[in-house]
């Protein structure tokens, strides 16, 4: 007996037509080690936009109810030829209730309980997840528990990272984001240094009123020197950037050189022996990551995805993670929304525009 | 009692003004651990040339005997700041006669021996260098010994990086220079395979001409293609570029990500989850490094150095390198060159302009 329900898919035609449209979709019998899940909250992630619609033109785009048909320009709608025709789900995380199982004693232990799940098909009325995967949320609302994954396992991610690699210190970029918040939280729990980097004055406000040490503002004169004197004191040769293009990164790699020359007493033609290391691991700038010359050859920029930190990281780990992300998703790991919306609103122009936008802490919640 | 002889320097004012000049200078005893060294042949590698010359504007200088001033372009001048006003000393490595030595055992062993050596004054009749870092040249003459230092450990270090990563395959770009010809014969002794991308057809008659069974032109029309085969048939999804500057590394980035995803059966948005990882080790060209958002989160670049590695690698593989080095000087670690000038000659417009152009094949040898 299967399931019928409402989901969001998305479609890239190899022309460069854009189709994102709610659709009846039926939902298959859990398989051994699968639950079922009524999703009843799921959060509009960056990572999730990216596949939804990309850099399509949604200015210009037809609208109608449950759809949008817009154009991808290029080199974009020729990159993503390995999409090309295919009917997507999207939505990597949300929350809801276990209505069906599959036959492991894993499975049915969730039924009827509300989880939070990662099944990749988030923007849907149902979705097949893996149980291994669902984290049973006992008190916690489901609109509470949509993010909790993505955002939560992402800011932790960073500071084990930065445990692993020998690190006391990160800088983080566009810091004010929920993520940027949670990492906040966490580093003051765990004793790590951290530079928040932000643009506007309220996000040095937000950020230095949830007990941030170092803020620096991209858009004050000073920036330079309030970047150098913050990695002067703490160390940090160290962090991650969601937005990918542009200069920031090698900005960061400037002052991060400029500090470790100033500590130097001879010459080197090749410049400090100071290893300098950056994660890229978003992409809100599209365009080219620029690298200049000017901080020798002690630096290495890499990415940074979830999924390969966790495994990597290996399951003690993961299980670690997960359990301090269900004791504090109401205080450390809570995640706050713009607005909500149905998977219908969801594709109205206004609802589609505005949180493409991105903007810090406009985060949008689908309740399908 | 101190000996005198002639020697390079280069000094960078403030303002921009760059003087190279052969000059007169004082060579102090050696220390206990030390040896001086009669220089007698030295190389001019791509490393000494940055901080010879740097970008300096060559072709509107002034030239008289033994002496260059050239105006340093910004933003260069500027941002080699922490070499204003300094008169440096030049040339990585030669070789020559020790005449002289500290007190200590094994400086004194060195006494009446031909060495090739790394003392940072090369461009010199005189130098004094640590014992512990010279080769004793037995029957090589200097001139075959001047080049024993950084290409050999250069080459050789990128193999010992290579498994040190656990990598059984080599990308290798402007692969047709001496290095790469080293590299080449070293990927061929150890089993390691090598694809060597050039840009011209006599290139890659070169590297075909000894030995090399991966060769491709960036200038073919199938360009990409003819990588994307290579890689596909290698599994090299590591490499070393000595440019630097410009989309090199970003097509190589390209191409392996190409391959990865060809071999996955479901559209990932992320990209493939292929580890790909570029050193860049040179600075050919001065531009920026332009990375686009086109292979994932799957990418690490990082610089690469040699001393920095030596330093990681340990004194065992160090001394394992340098042997090899020594036992092979005249084969797999010959250097050819197109010219030998003296101090004197190597300040000259025609010969400065000349070798400032690293044309791959035609380095110049200094003979003090």
């Amino acid at each position: 007996m299967s399931t019928t329900g409402k989901q969001i898919f998305t479609t890239l035609e190899a022309d460069g037509t854009l189709t994102v449209e709610v659709a009846e979709s039926t939902f298959p019998d859990p398989k051994p080690t699968q639950v079922l899940v009524r999703m009843e909250a799921a959060p509009i992630n960056p990572s999730d936009l990216a596949l939804l619609f990309g850099p399509a033109d949604l200015e210009n785009a037809q609208y109608s109810p449950g759809k949008i048909v817009a154009k991808m320009p290029e080199p974009f709608a020729s990159g993503a030829k390995g999409r090309h025709g295919q009917r997507l789900p999207v939505g990597n995380e949300g929350a809801g209730t276990v209505i069906a199982a599959g036959d492991s004693e894993m499975a049915q232990a969730l039924v009827g309980q509300r989880v939070a799940c990662v099944p990749g098909n988030a923007f849907s009325q149902y979705a097949i997840a893996e149980a291994a995967m669902c984290l049973p949320l006992g008190d916690v609302s489901c609109e509470d528990g949509a993010s909790a994954f993505v955002n939560p396992m992402t800011a932790l991610g960073f500071a084990e990272t930065a445990r692993m690699e020998g690190q006391k210190a990160i800088v983080h970029l566009a810091a004010a984001s929920n993520l940027g918040q949670m990492l906040n939280k966490i580093c003051q729990e765990d004793g790590l240094e951290l530079i928040n980097i932000v643009r506007k004055q309220e996000q040095v406000d937000l950020l230095k009123g949830i007990g941030a040490k170092y803020v620096v503002n991209s858009s004050d004169d000073d920036f330079m020197h309030q970047l150098r004197s913050a990695i002067d004191e703490t160390d940090a040769f160290f962090g991650f950037d969601p937005i990918g293009g542009g200069t920031m990164v090698d900005t960061v790699f400037k002052a991060m050189e400029q500090v470790a020359v100033s500590k130097m007493t001879d010459y080197n033609r090749y410049g400090s022996n100071q290893q300098k290391k950056m994660y890229i691991y978003g992409r809100l700038d599209l365009g080219p990551t620029i690298l200049t010359p000017s901080y020798g050859f002690g630096f290495t920029l890499s990415g940074w995805l979830l999924t390969p930190f966790l495994a990597n990281a290996g399951m003690e780990t993961m299980v670690r993670m997960r359990k301090r992300v269900l004791d504090n998703l109401t205080t450390t790991f809570a995640s706050s929304y713009k607005a909500k919306v149905s998977l219908e609103e969801m594709l109205t122009k206004e609802a589609a525009t505005d949180y493409r936008a991105m903007h810090t802490g406009e985060k949008y919640l689908v309740t399908p």
